[in-house]
């Protein structure tokens, strides 16, 4: 019955954010997940026998029957989407993109390459045109960027474009499953706050100013704002809450600003892609909104919620924002690049 | 056998900051819980009945057994404590300085009077003397500041005195028991974040300001900087952990930071005051601390701790800072400035 | 729209069991949401004013505009879901029955009338026939059981008839959100266990007898089994947790027990209710299941998942099951019932 | 300063623990931490560098500077607790008892050797003369037994004397400090409850029976009595809640159950060693308690709490206990037993 879909393999789909694809590609009108890859300890095992299946929804009983294969570019699927983990993810994807395969990447190991994309579908699609330009030979590594600095690019991506941006101040307050499983231990984070998160004030302060940039003869001119990011752990869940203070080149009034957000719409809306949100940045009046409970699956966890813009004595205005941290902030945005890619005609000769 | 101390009296002894008054002061050496005061509601009736204890102490059976007065200024103590809600401290307040009570308060309505002390004792004793020139007559009134502004007003003294600062920004992750009791809903913060909290960023963008101020001709001038403060609510019982970032008119360097919090000593370490910590400002070399659970008990509660000094792209420095919010920030401060009334003089005729 | 679909209304709509029946309803293939009522509190208002709404989902645009009644037998909808408080629901309920309105409630008030059925499709329809010989006149009431009898009526049901029981230990865990809201404070359960569920452990003892029992001469035989209930809240927002022990009179083996339970089907699948659950009681291998985080929202709540089966030194066999309290335990429990008098024809007057 | 203290070892001081013991022992009376042991990963490094300090308070300076060694029997002191994880815990901790050390040990593997007493000091205190029938030559082993065992049996000891006891039934809600560190992953108990505990049903359906049996001919004979125990794990941080339900042989009435357990008291506070409880254990009136969070903490956490006293429909009675894991259910318990070694003179030999 999948005769007609388009098959795919992800790498790494044992721990929590292939479980994640694996959930989430499930019932994808058009890819369907054919291969499974992990480590050599999971390897020639039953998929269920291999993983510790921690999603909310019921592991798929053909996916649990499937066996795990090795990470090795030997898989038949030519698309793969790379959940893997930082410390291998980086010579694995190379090797696969180097044998002729579409890497769809959500490990950060390449997405500071010169040419290698980081894309946020809605914000620089044009990006996607560096893949011509990759120094992998056959096949090419897009990659999706760190699960906090999503939120932020899209929050700022309207006003980029209208306003200028001068500085932006953000400080989080991240949910658990950000840090994979089993991650944070409970002894850690109940009745408690960890003010701190390995390099992700760095990924912060710098993967949103590549992503709004420019490409100009097949080189990102990175854009030209100042970025400082805190970084916190809370007892949430899903969900990353970020407090922003902006400073624009050219103020806007706070109307300005929240229609650019109500309005704003890109590529992904344009093609209808089955993941896009059908409006990916979603102003809610409330005072007390947004909040992970309550808005971080607003339109399938693709949206991004802001609320309580104004003024601020330092900085011209600030907000709070949500999104979903392993859907629009990892697996979900994985996917959304996969059908941006695919509408737009880049994955032809991977078919 | 409480012959030598001196008495006391607890208005809003039911709530849950008159709990912690209670409890704070249970083996106080220089005070005796001598009546307990409430609402209408409550009073008449034993203590142990007006009341749903919620400290992680047992209720002294002494205590348990008071009949709890009605909130008039016809109680024998001459020296009060204020936990009274701020939707009745105002008149109850006022009504007991004018018959000659010394009136010390955690509530917030008579903070910005212009002939009130907003007081933390290591930070602005001098200001006390504003009291002589109160238009109360015969009492006066001391108020403590809000839980979220002492933790800042302590990092910020012994800098704001060395270094000058230009402007100050805050967002905070405040424990549960800062809403009081019931306060809160758990349906509301388990797996959440609530970023918004009423009226606490206004509190926190002021209050320093008038803590840091200067006493002259028996007026407070305002400290002369800018706070913006974004105040959320995490799921924490104790303990509020704050993001700072400073800029200053003349910069330190770190080290120079780090020694003027170390080396920070005041009145109460100097008058060796019961409740005083004997470091106001610690400073925790670990880069994931402070972290509420670990550090909000450190010194009896009562002192600041704060780590992660480093550069911030925007502002000059950022750090983190966590005090307990209803010890040094509450019923612990209160009484640190009752101490400081007492060791300076102020109390002679209230005794 | 709504021409062909059948307008009911919701009484006690402003509270969280109410909001979870408008949740539950908004796209309802039978009913159509026509009226709200609520406290004289709300009454007059629009919705959205009137009610603190908590669901995770948005709350639809044309309920948030819809005004607010006062909860008197006065609307035009005849069939009306009571969500009302037990502190008001007696009257209430039953002045509408007796002015000629088909009232189904989650309210405790009437469910040990004699002549009122408390009802769970699966396990007792037949009970519904009561509702002919009640003494409210034109109207009847029919109620719903306390959200954590259902999960063990459900268990226990299949196994009754098999193998008959002798006696039935649970202790529970619960979720916050059966508090109702405000319900709980954060400051009581966060990092802590209540052992106390006020009233709960009654009802546990005495409904699943009334619910198991057999309808004899327009009476309700109880089953003739003990229960003993142990009631817990816990720091869970949705599902409550059981931990069941059983003793029977004709001890079946394991097998026996999970293929009664996997195997259980009743009316509400027969007749293909919107609401019921393809499997109502699931039987979970893994032996860390079933957990509220993972398995309350199986088959859109309403379905009952068990794991755990194992032999028990001192009863025949225990076990672990989980139920959706707000889902399966309230709102939908209660719409489920609504449509299975619907498709038995007990409406028909009503339309 | 230590001149008159014994010295004493920790095994396995780098896990949580270990650490308990360190935090416990830091200002002990009697005994003086000389020596820190753990795997062969961190012997050789200053304890500060080998540990990831978790515990509330502050690690003393003195400990931080320890360099650690390995855990073999060439430490100085002959008086050793083993924190070691039972993955090594067997051979080591025999290995040093052969060696001619006291070894005290909470790790589960000798806690059922015919030869070794497996011991509550309030409790069973003449069991320990079985050390001296140890097959391990010159030193002996002592255990302490699991962590959820130990307030049950605590229980149960003053009951089971006076009324004989049939059968006991308990259900446990236990905190995640009982899995270690890191231990229970945050994403696993945040909003949920894990109704499976690897081994513990085992352990208190057998501990309490050894604890409460009689030595005769240097052989142990179990308690003759039913125990089924089912375990569960909630997101609370210290204490073991526990749902107890108990049939005795001689029925008391509710008031000589009460009587017994708050005038229970034994050898530790016949001797007033310095961790003894004022009152081993303590029945609250309050229909709510006990709770983790108010009474963990009690008596330095070392006092056992029980509430809800009340009739069982099934069993004779049921009631509700509570007890601190870390302190009085593993550290605590185990610095108890040698205390009470010390004070009988059991360790002569060993100073």
């Amino acid at each position: 019955m999948n005769n007609n879909k388009i098959n795919v393999a992800i790498l790494g789909a044992t721990g929590s954010v292939g479980q994640k694809f694996i959930e989430l590609l499930s019932n994808h009108p058009w890819f369907n997940i054919a291969e499974l890859a992990a480590s050599d300890r999971s390897a020639g095992k039953k998929y269920s026998e291999a993983t510790n299946w921690i999603m909310q929804t019921h592991l798929d009983k053909n996916i649990a029957e499937m066996i795990v294969q090795p990470c090795e570019p030997k898989l038949k699927s030519k698309i793969v989407f790379s959940a893997l983990d930082a410390s291998v993810a980086g010579e694995i994807e190379e090797a696969f993109a180097k044998n002729g395969y579409a890497v769809i990447s959500n490990a950060r190991n390449h997405r500071f390459d010169e040419d290698v994309p980081l894309v946020i579908p809605e914000i620089n699609p044009e990006h996607l045109d560096l893949i011509y330009h990759q120094k992998f030979g056959s096949g090419f590594i897009v990659t999706n960027p760190n699960c906090s600095t999503i939120g932020l690019a899209m929050a700022l991506k309207p006003l980029y474009d209208k306003f200028e941006i001068e500085s932006v101040n953000v400080v989080t307050m991240q949910a658990v499953s950000g840090g994979g499983y089993p991650g944070v231990p409970s002894m850690d984070i109940i009745d408690n706050v960890i003010p701190f998160i390995g390099g992700e004030e760095d990924k912060m302060e710098k993967e949103p100013r590549k992503i709004l940039g420019q490409l100009k003869n097949n080189k990102i001119e990175f854009a030209d704002f100042k970025i400082s990011a805190s970084c916190n752990r809370v007892a949430v869940i899903d969900g990353h809450t970020e407090v922003v203070q902006i400073k624009f080149k050219n103020k806007p009034i706070k109307n300005e600003i929240i229609n650019a957000w109500n309005n704003f719409s890109s590529e992904p809306q344009k093609f209808n892609l089955p993941f896009a949100p059908m409006n990916p940045v979603i102003y809610l009046e409330n005072e007390k909104y947004p909040q992970p409970k309550l808005h971080r699956n607003l339109d399938k966890g693709m949206a991004v919620s802001i609320g309580r813009l104004r003024d601020c004595p330092i900085f011209d205005y600030k907000f709070v924002l949500l999104s979903h941290n392993t859907i629009r902030g990892a697996a979900g945005g994985t996917i959304l690049i996969a059908e941006l890619l695919k509408a737009k005609g880049y994955l032809e000769k991977y078919l």
